[in-house]
């Protein structure tokens, strides 16, 4: 059998082997485990439960932050605001105070920057770690029908992109590439780039796309890019996407970081731009409401009939597919194996 | 500042640096993160939501299965049935198809063990894990006041533990030092050791204590052995406690591995033995209502006003308080370090 490559693991084993191995089906399970759904949806009365769980695993100064609005992000691309929040701290042998006290303090700002209560959890040392690790459970609630999912996408809505593409790995490659960047690059662009890191959160764009339009979708495209999430998007709505190549929000950091390394930005890592497909009359109106809530986004494509997603470029039109890996595991794991 | 032991973190730094930091607050919050408390408990509508979250650290052929019975423990111990689980599975790198089958289908086969839903997740290959993690996270519902926790004990009340004091102990000692204890004890004694592991759900004993009499509070003890776990529950409750020593049920397998290694039954894992505050008159009905059930359990002691646990032997009453690591790590790491 084959071995996993560090990441996501593939759509295909997903389906086989985890989507059937889910104890005992329960019918007010209203969107559980499937390709491109951020978060379950549980009926509870005339309420929906949104519970979601994701880890932090790499190495960063922020892990206790980032654990609060990663999560937080999966709950709110149901379109429902994250309320509560558990996590598990695994810690490496000879953690002191101090790590943990810095820890604690970012999830405890983390979550008063986003209305969010720490009803529970649970830290310990643990053997065999070289770095601490985050796993955090977000839950949120919302009126009955009030929620939307990944698969909710509907021929003739348009889909925006908020902020820009590859957010999140731009500030990923800045922060752990540093040293080989700044000589071409500059400090400035550098240190804009890993500033990035802290617009990772999509809550307010939910929340204001929610409260200002016919909302169809969202969906928070992480690992593999929007590439991966666009992609997701229109498997699990079981329809078509056209995107329109030249409207794609791309940061001057962005492309000049992805160029530097031959990356593709529709391919890296992309928390903090959310994507959302939007009943077409109203994308305008969407747009107005987040400028005004001074978060960037553009009509990046539309959604039809059928099946796959085209990519149209100067009269151009190819087929749109994933990346078999996000480009930056890909970039890190060669230039940092290399050293 | 001082660095931390593997294990749980100190009670003393939990209530200055964790329980302080814990977001926005929420009136909803029934029971929140505290001393002794396995669960969080959040009022919803006219009903309860009961949530726990727990990770398997150590290297086990079960972790899948002992993932979904750790986290289905906390919710039983607020006598609440688990219903729902969502988990995050990190893998080491290298890992294949068949290791995450097996783990997928333990957790499979105990949550279709237990009547419990797996309704979202998170699995992924991780860099520098030299084992497989499992974080789960359970929730269960109940109505309205139809829920303890393991602050609830009252003056007047019995105490009663089901199974054995050490259960959970006994099965990671046998399975870890095989070797060293099968000369002296005997390949019989030690395979029956080892498969005490397959007792430490206590949803039955829980539900049954629930549905036969008045349960004031519950409590699963974990690490520290039921010393820690009474101890707690005294503490939590803001009660005296005294324990009749010869009263504790105490398998001949803990016994033995305990005597033969220098250990204090009451000291090691405990998980599978459940603790119960139980109106005192309803305590002998309590008894039958498990033995009835194929259960076994005695009555351990009783609640009194005051403050502090009391053990009681032969006439003699001396202070119990919890040790200050769990017997079973200390002995783990000093025969597996001087190996």
């Amino acid at each position: 059998m084959g071995k996993f490559l560090p990441g996501k693991l593939p759509y295909e084993f997903l389906k086989k082997l985890v989507f059937t191995r889910l104890g005992v089906s329960d019918e007010r399970l209203l969107v559980g485990p499937s390709i491109g759904e951020d978060a379950a949806v549980m009926e509870f009365g005339d309420k929906v439960l949104v519970l979601a769980t994701d880890p932090i695993t790499a190495a960063t100064k922020d892990i206790g932050w980032l654990s609060v609005h990663i999560n937080a992000n999966d709950v709110a691309s149901c379109g429902v605001r994250p309320r509560w929040f558990l996590c598990t701290i695994l810690l490496p042998e000879g953690s002191d105070e101090s790590m943990v006290d810095q820890i604690l303090s970012q999830i405890d700002r983390a979550c008063k920057e986003l209305g969010i209560s720490v009803i529970g959890g649970h830290t310990e040392i643990s053997a065999g770690l070289n770095r601490p690790i985050i796993i955090g459970f977000m839950m949120g609630e919302a009126p009955r029908k009030r929620y939307v999912r990944t698969g909710g996408a509907r021929p003739g809505d348009l889909i925006i992109l908020t902020k820009g593409a590859g957010l999140e790995g731009t500030a990923v490659l800045a922060s752990e590439l540093e040293k080989e960047l700044v000589p071409s690059l500059g400090r400035e662009l550098v240190e804009r780039a890993k500033r990035m890191m802290y617009e990772i959160s999509v809550v307010k764009d939910a929340m204001v796309l929610m409260d200002s339009c016919e909302v169809h979708a969202l969906h928070d495209p992480t690992e593999g890019g929007i590439a991966s999430g666009i992609w997701e998007m229109a498997l699990a709505s079981n329809v078509s996407m056209e995107i329109y190549a030249n409207s794609i929000p791309i940061r001057e950091e962005t492309q000049k970081i992805c160029s530097h390394l031959g990356l593709n930005p529709l391919n890296i890592l992309s928390s903090g731009a959310l994507l959302a497909s939007i009943k077409g009359e109203e994308a305008e109106k969407a747009l107005k409401a987040l400028e005004s809530e001074g978060i960037s986004a553009a009509i990046i494509g539309c959604v039809k009939k059928g099946k796959g997603v085209w990519m149209i470029k100067d009269k151009e039109r190819r087929a749109l597919s994933p990346p078999p890996r996000d480009e930056v595991y890909e970039v890190l794991e060669s230039l940092l194996s290399s050293k």
